[in-house]
């Protein structure tokens, strides 16, 4: 049996979590700070069978690991010159995500 | 030395976290949420000797596991018909607890 | 591979992480209650290699551990007798602090 600790974005949170339960893994979760990634985080608990930690991590990293996103940013229409009445949010590539894996051994894991 | 996580209803951890302590067992306590229980629940964290192990689980199980309860439901008094003036709460056995147990081995504890 | 848990005072959370981030430490916090140390209290985690584990542990024990303290202390002129005028500070020694540290075996540590 194994206990994996993920810290993750907050905003990666739902989809990770989401994924997770699709496949079958109950996902405790703790609001945590600070750490490796900074500010407000998300750490995500989930205990099982050694022969499912490698699916656990991947949906991990797939839904909360460092990656490439597009983001709209308008925050130039706001600050630039004279107001030309369009609102044009210009499309950047930006990297999101990042998380820490913890794997640590469990004697035992017993529900009641 | 064990570490014993125990993920509670959050309406079982008074009982749960007094019974402990009456044992002499240190319990340090975080707000979580999902998992097996859904929604709003605390995780208990515990740091034990081996041979004491049992003994913690058995008053969690009996605090915070699954069990028939005796609840008086009258909320028939306000949905149903023509009112009677009287408040009739109606027993109901319910299922209410639930908790899930991890056992981790420590390799150390100090107190500084 | 190790992990550091350590259940501090709040009031030593500031100094101590510093601390350890200043040795290139990591550090997540999680807010908790009751335990060894009774109110709300400061559980941080470290994931760190097994020859580090000693430096981490020094650090939380100086910054957290217990140790004596000056604090200055004026409830004595609320609570006294006849209102003098004077607001005199009594230096008093008191002891501070205090933690409990688990270490705990780890199978992996991945970042994504
Ligand atoms: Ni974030
Ligand atoms: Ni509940
Ligand atoms: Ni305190």
């Amino acid at each position: 049996m194994k206990m994996i600790m993920a810290i993750i974005h907050h905003e990666d949170e739902m989809d990770t979590v989401r994924c997770l339960n699709e496949q079958n893994f109950f996902v405790t979760k703790l609001s945590t700070t600070g750490g490796f990634l900074k500010g407000k985080n998300t750490t995500i608990m989930i205990g099982t069978e050694d022969e499912r930690v490698d699916d656990a991590v991947n949906v991990i990293r797939e839904n909360a690991g460092k990656r490439r996103a597009i983001r709209y940013d308008n925050s130039g229409n706001l600050t630039g010159g004279s107001y030309t009445g369009i609102n044009m949010p210009v499309p950047l590539e930006v990297e999101v995500g990042g998380c820490t894996i913890f794997e640590f051994p469990i004697d035992r894991i017993e529900k009641f």
